[in-house]
């Protein structure tokens, strides 16, 4: 078996459907062998990381992308910063410099790891033909596992005299090919109490869902858990289409990305519930619309994002997942006749003013002005396409809220694909051409 | 309220008894005038970061030590290292070089951050007065939580035109000290099934206790846990002493460091079950013991560390006292009618097994042997000191296992104070010195 | 004076008349303001560095660039990746994150001196509004002197708070705007002596020109020095066009990028003398032409670059136009009588081969195969654009010849425009605006 | 032959006569096998890197020194830190980890490249047994050329499947050992003319002699520019010896580092000559005695250090030996009628108010003071020493003034043993030993 055409085969092992790069890399020639596994076949790299995160959000699988020596990989830099920033789990592949000439200044040589190290969590070369299994296997570990995110790999064209690249030397053949787990965490019980606490004890509660609730799957948990309390929820871009727009607890896109109404929510809260979010200043308007002495309740998967801006009153460390599934057990448990959401007053007020917003932004889009605004497009779009849709986010001028619910309203069975704080361009295109490929039982848009 | 004082102010805060380090630091001065923070001044930076292992080893706090800027950096590297190799939170503070000056070569300027950097899992500078408090807690939050280890902090004499040396300009008053908590993690639910399962149908099953299951503080469950299933156990040197060796199912430390039986019940294992350590190859002394083909159920902080050696069956990313608690809880409840252990033939054989072995130990050392061999001198101390005695482990020729059980037993109420797998030498006199400082208690040898 | 208008004002006291970059940028901004410094503004700071690049290949000035935080850094890394594997003098701006929020995960934040540390000689944050002259006349300095080099500077939004965007708050006034020299090194007159004495030994010498031999601008002492001993001469890519190609000395490109009757004299030579050159597998085209036996004289402005590839028999550090000042004088004084080395057998026949290849491609080239091969265009592009055109080479499939003497001549008064080892993709459309932009006096191909 | 061994014999042909370290590593056991080297072992690493400064600048060659794995690397840290400091060839060895684990958290494995990357000029790995030529001669090469400094080269214990430890495999036999030649530049002619002129204009130039003049050799040269032109000279503490402190326009060590009337010499200068000194703040004791006005010419090896801290208005790169040998050439062939630098009034009343200055000190020291100051046992050891003695400076509270002159007055034929800018301690100690070793015709300190 050949080195690459080994790692090939552990790519697949761990489910993966698709590698994007540059065609000529033997990474591509060798997937392209295998059933299953197919090598998307790019003419610039600078995509692939892209198309790579679009293909982990559409399926919750990481996303495996590749780079040429040199410039290739300093092509990839950009969209790898998008992916790290947007804890999206990649697994990168590169060829590096021949051993046997490392430092003497070859064709592409440079230090590819540590261009790298800044974007990822872990960037590292393959030292070792025999090593091959241990470094791809705990690559698509280190990207899964904990905070996602991306992960780099190279494998020098020739190792202590064997050549991994041009097809010719044999790796150790490999017995088994292991599919990596994603390995969840709980939160603590006693901090899921302080947090169930604190939640009955708020009087005007907000949920903000990141993307953190997405990349863990808990999109029924969440359902289970705004509905069992009652709790109107904001999300951010990357958290968008957690739940359906059109559910009667949905304020929008928080922050910046305004609803006139939810923002008023948001401002209002003597509770702010954060969901796999960084919590950065886009949600809080810079501090302009922060919510002045309520508290604070961050759940998230990592400990180091953890009071990273605000100063929560409970944190709890855990997969979203798994963490609602705690809270809602132990509601269900303490509260087992908590009346219907759309009961309460609070409720009831909150649909009221979410539809006279829906109608006055319907009325704002019957515009006939020339040229025609970019949220009376995007309005009819929305319309048009409906349920099922998967939006792919582009930046640019229009992006701070035209895009957004309610000119864009994210309906049921939709999924979005975002950009994450560092908002490089390109998403727009790209995300639409992967979802294409990899749901085409959905609409694209 | 000056900018140093604001800094001891915040360490007072997390309970933190000692400063360790050069006396004339500004973070030294102002410590000393605090109550209830004392500054231990030292004549060389060395050892601090030792003092603050032992430290927190015996507190279970976070260590806190400090270096003056340049050489004084440089000097605390060893001791850093070994902390990041055992896992220990450290806060390590410095003062840096003017920024007026920056970049011209002054008076012991030099990369300090970057000179931490492999060392430690974070190291920043205080780039601004104001953001002083923000740093200092988040640094004691990275240090304690997640896998635990040292972290950098630095900050200029001079910020921003503002002198935070020289005591003389002030920091923004700081309303408030709170004190960062650790955020336990639980194991996902589903895993605690699967472990259980696993350990249910071993026949030979042995655990192996490393530092992680000391440093979450899980003694009571451990020992809840082995004595439920009748579980022997070894323990790594950093595991020692978290269940007495004279304990039953006790069979002394793993690996390298000997335990002729111990060895023998680790080899012909069919189920190796690790809490909270790295499985390094001193464990399996190099493979030479390696329980061929038993299963491998490993429980761990951190994901980064599942199958960084050994590829586990089942592996449970959690913190050690409540996957413990979690797995003890569903034993229980699983099987409620277990036997007593001491019950058992497996158990009753090692018993006897292990009391051969002492016995064999005991007349080895009854030798008049001239010189006196180690091995003598060690069990007799063992003998004199007893119970409630903290053991602080130095390296060099003799350390690979006279330090050892049965030679050197640690009985009840007794503590360790290891090294890491860095094993750099001076813990020994060191670690019985902050015993002695922190647990005038206990004995101290 | 604004913090950007001051640094703006720098850059235009170092004589460069362009800044390149996205247009909303401070620098740009300012930039536009001063006379005789234009802001070109993009829509993609990817092209940025490239276009910096061509800039100073074509006025041996320093080239000025800028990204926007983040993504906008990271756009750049291809292109100063080029730049740095080709000692291009580039000086980089960018501004980062705010430090009364760094650390948080705000919009774009990122760590961006570590993503340009790999790649340039120099990546630095101004910590200090005061410090905005010194860090960016040293960028200068450093960019330029020694082995020239791209070099990164970055400067927080907010620093000590002052904010430094925004155009808010002033920088000190700064007195006088310096000049940055050059600062050029001679040889040490032993080892001028010792590689005079090597080339008068040589029955086959032969030259290569490389990167470095332009970049000190060392066009005329390179004729000289050729025309006193009668030495053929190669260039690199990156030394093409020192002198036209149509010389009798001239024997086109080395290594991979043929010329039939090049190869040969570069395969013969009994000593070869590397003139700024790092002299990788392309030059003896992987060693295949390497001529075995032949010793190595390197002239070469870094001792980094000595003997890193072959050892040198002779190696004289220092800057080039000075080393062959040096030589040149030396061998005037040495040799007053030498014969015009037109009159040289050797040399006689050179010309001979050299218009036999000429014409056997000329006639190649007269094809009328459809589609028209390459070579023929380039060919006749050759001969209508013919002297003072600046030509700007692109990678791609026919890199390899086609863009080489004799298919593509270089004549009199003309320039090339290369990109380095690394072969980023792009500079032939970039080049070529550059050109008219900056000589708009010679024709651009 | 072995892999260590091949490193010892490439170690011996650059004339090196020692390595300094710890006894049980194998460059050390293939060192002592051969004659001309010697293995100097210690019992703790962090001497060595102190041993090798002393060795290197003693002999003018570069100092070896090596570490165990893991923590003996960290404990070089401080030392090696010094030798950056203070641009001293140091070329360091180490053993890491096995490329068969590495990245599994085995015995002593840490990321030692890292740790020594911001204390040396490169730090590597030798990544194939076949490059060890290549990277031992490489690293003298770096450590000696340019700008000195300690370079770091690990060899992992295996290699691609071949042991690199343990004696047991070998390397391929490597047919000549070279001596790296340590390659010198010259200054631009144009800037030594500027630089002449600029020195024939001042009235009261002062030359300050740095660590740079010293380690290029300049001794004689050195001695000739200062008489040639009666230029009085200070030393900074890494300059001391260039000429004995005896001479009469010797004026002591400069700055902090006191001589009352050196000090009004240094502050009424209307040009300062600075050679191989960084300038930092302790030579003009923070700016206190800066001479407001004055010119600056500042000579370098490095472009990095010229105006990195003041602003020269002639700077010269290049090695001291030749630019002063260009200097005194230009001088002699300028102005050849020079009188006698003894003749002139200035030189008069230097020698006047510098012997009263001595009487002063002399009796300063008579004192009968009980305990008795240390200035008064440093002079009376000054005395008794006297001629061709070593000196070997240790920092402490007492360090700033009292080993200088007039206190100790380094006399004919003797050396200084500094530390540099980092002033870490043992150097005191070490230094002698070294001394000894190395120069036992002398006398040490």
């Amino acid at each position: 078996m050949k080195t690459w055409e080994q790692i090939a085969n552990i790519v697949k092992a761990q489910g993966v459907e698709y590698v994007f790069g540059i065609g000529d890399t033997d990474l591509h020639l060798f997937a392209d062998q295998l059933d299953g596994l197919t090598a998307i076949n790019l003419r610039y790299e600078g995509s692939a990381p892209l198309m790579a995160m679009a293909y982990s959000r559409l399926t919750g699988k990481p996303g495996v992308c590749s780079g040429s020596s040199g410039p290739g990989v300093a092509s990839l830099v950009p969209g790898v910063l998008e992916a790290y920033s947007g804890c999206v789990p990649l697994v990168i592949f590169a060829p590096s410099v021949d051993l046997q000439t490392e430092g003497m200044g070859e064709f592409q040589e440079c230090d590819q790891r540590k261009m790298m190290e800044p974007i990822t969590k872990w960037s590292e070369r393959i030292p070792y033909v025999e090593r091959i299994p241990w470094f791809v296997e705990r690559a698509f570990s280190i990207a899964m596992n904990g905070q996602p995110g991306p992960v780099f790999l190279e494998m020098p064209i020739n190792i202590g005299g064997k050549l991994t690249s041009g097809i010719i030397v044999d790796a150790e053949p490999y017995e088994e090919y292991r599919t990596i787990r994603k390995i969840r965490v709980s939160g603590d019980p006693e901090l899921i109490s302080q947090a169930v606490e604190l939640i009955s004890l708020a009087k005007h509660p907000v949920v903000i869902a990141g993307n953190g609730a997405i990349s863990s799957g808990a999109q029924d948990e969440f359902r289970e858990f705004i509905e069992l309390q009652g709790l109107p929820f904001l999300t951010t871009p990357g958290g968008r289409g957690i739940v359906e727009e059109t559910h009667p607890l949905a304020l929008g896109v928080c922050g910046i990305y305004r609803t006139e109404h939810g923002k008023q929510y948001y401002k209002d809260a003597d509770l702010v519930i954060s969901i796999g979010s960084r919590n950065e200043g886009f949600q809080s308007h810079s501090f302009a619309d922060f919510p002045d002495g309520a508290k604070f309740l961050q759940i998230d998967i990592s400990p180091f994002e953890i009071g990273r801006h605000w100063k929560p009153d409970v944190a709890v460390v855990g997969d979203a997942k798994l963490v609602l599934q705690q809270i809602n057990t132990v509601i269900r448990e303490k509260y087992p006749e908590k009346e219907n959401y759309l009961e309460s007053i609070r409720i009831k007020n909150l649909i009221k003013s979410k539809k006279n917003y829906e109608n006055q932004v319907d009325k704002e889009c019957l515009t006939e002005e020339i040229p025609i605004p970019a949220k009376r497009i995007v309005h009819e779009v929305s319309q048009v396409f409906g349920k099922n849709t998967i939006l792919a986010s582009e930046n640019g001028s229009q992006d701070t809220w035209s895009y957004c619910y309610p000119y864009y309203t994210v309906q049921e069975g939709s999924i979005c694909i975002p950009v994450a704080e560092q908002t490089c361009m390109g998403m727009g295109v790209v995300g639409a051409i992967i979802a294409k490929l990899v749901r085409p039982d959905k609409k694209s848009v």
